[in-house]
């Protein structure tokens, strides 16, 4: 069986796409009542349908479904089936919990909503990780240095190792071994990432915090695509760009891709 | 208002009672089949009505209801609306994100399932924590030092303020502001635990890893309930005492609370 990271390289490559579109559907950001779930639905899948074949992997959040709660993560199954089975599709729950809750969030997230890979929280250690990355066709993104203004809080103390975050670098390539493992670190932390690099080549980072919280793609980009691939996710400036309409939402898709293009091929 | 760590002391006193019940419900301990959501429904029930007047407080872990997806968050919501209002109930949830997402937690957490307070990843920082303590009848138990073998991973690691936890339970003790904030402590630590006492003196501590996870009761308990109050959770050890049966389920409930009595009137 190929693993995670060997499918999503093939894919990037394939695609000549480094572009992770984020499914982070609000209300707020539609401009409709709180109570529409049906309105939520349908916009998801115009984003899907406007960015099909743009994208290399969608990532929802699960926050924006588990909101509405039962309806909500019905919600959400009825996007992962929507995605297909072709589509490399990232559930974005930042998880991290003890080795039993673990298999449990494991199940949930591979088995039951059938993502192909998981963003998780390291504050637990490697048991709490090791759950999700036995089946080798399925893949972790590690938060590693996030995207936040705050993210320094704890992600930046200095240790014998160095920052924090480097440690959880490390950490990420040892545990490796499936060829499943990669790295959230934020478009916002360009310096940050050239470090992480240096730490961990050749794991696939998934880089956030391009479009509405402000990171600059060429400098994240080239950062994260040195001696290794890097992949972008850029989730409210196209799921709501200009009149929300597909063609609006795909024309910015299509922007996105094409700049990362011509850097990829700089 | 009453804030919520008031509410929780006032409750303690009150049941004289530190006993929290985890809602940790699998059909692999019940030895049922997988597909029968019916038998751990009735089975959370059951040990919710063989422990309510025993417990200060009940904690369902999240990961136990989303494995199921749109039907376990289903059993989710009617468990919550079995626990009712009088009952405070912590959701395990172990959330952290961006704060535009976390106000996405925040609306599930509180708004939507209704949870009294939950327990928060600290790894990304202040601002994906502020959400969730902006009401101060709503509260939250930031993980700090868990229970598991690796916690030590990252929770350990030496920073110019000690170690990593001490960072976070000095960052807890700021964020107070509302007394609404508490700690997440293992069991298994008790050292870390009279530390972190140490810095946080008055922040409510809920200790896990008691019973399954082999934490020593007395030492946990007298650790935590010194300069502050603590209520120790317990779940396997509760849920699936003996025969199953709701008179196993709440002669064991029972010898915890009184243990706990005991330590405390000691």
């Amino acid at each position: 069986m190929q693993s995670f990271n060997s499918r999503l390289i093939a894919k990037i490559t394939a695609a000549d796409s480094h572009l992770c579109v984020g499914l982070d559907i609000s209300p707020e950001k539609l401009g409709i009542s709180n109570t529409n779930l049906e309105a939520l639905i349908n916009h998801t899948k115009l984003v899907i349908d406007a960015t099909r074949d743009l994208a290399v992997a969608f990532k929802p959040n699960l926050a924006f479904f588990e909101r509405w709660g039962s309806e909500g993560f019905r919600w959400l199954e009825e996007t992962m089936e929507y995605l297909g089975s072709d589509a490399i599709v990232i559930g974005d729950a930042k998880r991290g919990d003890i080795g039993n809750t673990a298999r449990q969030y494991r199940a949930s997230l591979f088995d039951h909503f059938g993502f192909d890979a998981v963003t998780i929280n390291p504050y637990l250690g490697r048991d709490s990780i090791l759950p999700f990355i036995e089946d080798q066709t399925k893949g972790i993104f590690i938060l590693c240095r996030t995207s936040n203004p705050s993210a320094g809080d704890l992600q930046d103390q200095v240790t014998k190792d160095g920052p924090l975050y480097a440690r959880v670098a490390g950490m990420a390539l040892d545990l490796n071994q499936n060829d499943n493992v990669g790295l959230v670190v934020g478009a916002t932390a360009p310096d940050e990432i050239e470090t992480i690099r240096k730490i961990a080549p050749g794991l696939p980072f998934l880089i956030p915090g391009i479009g509405a919280q402000g990171g600059d793609l060429a400098e994240a980009f080239n950062a994260g695509n040195r001696n290794g691939q890097a992949i972008i996710n850029v989730s409210r400036a196209i799921s709501f760009a200009g009149d929300l309409s597909r063609s609006s939402i795909r024309r910015t898709a299509r922007d996105y891709r094409d700049k990362m293009r011509e850097l990829n091929h700089d």
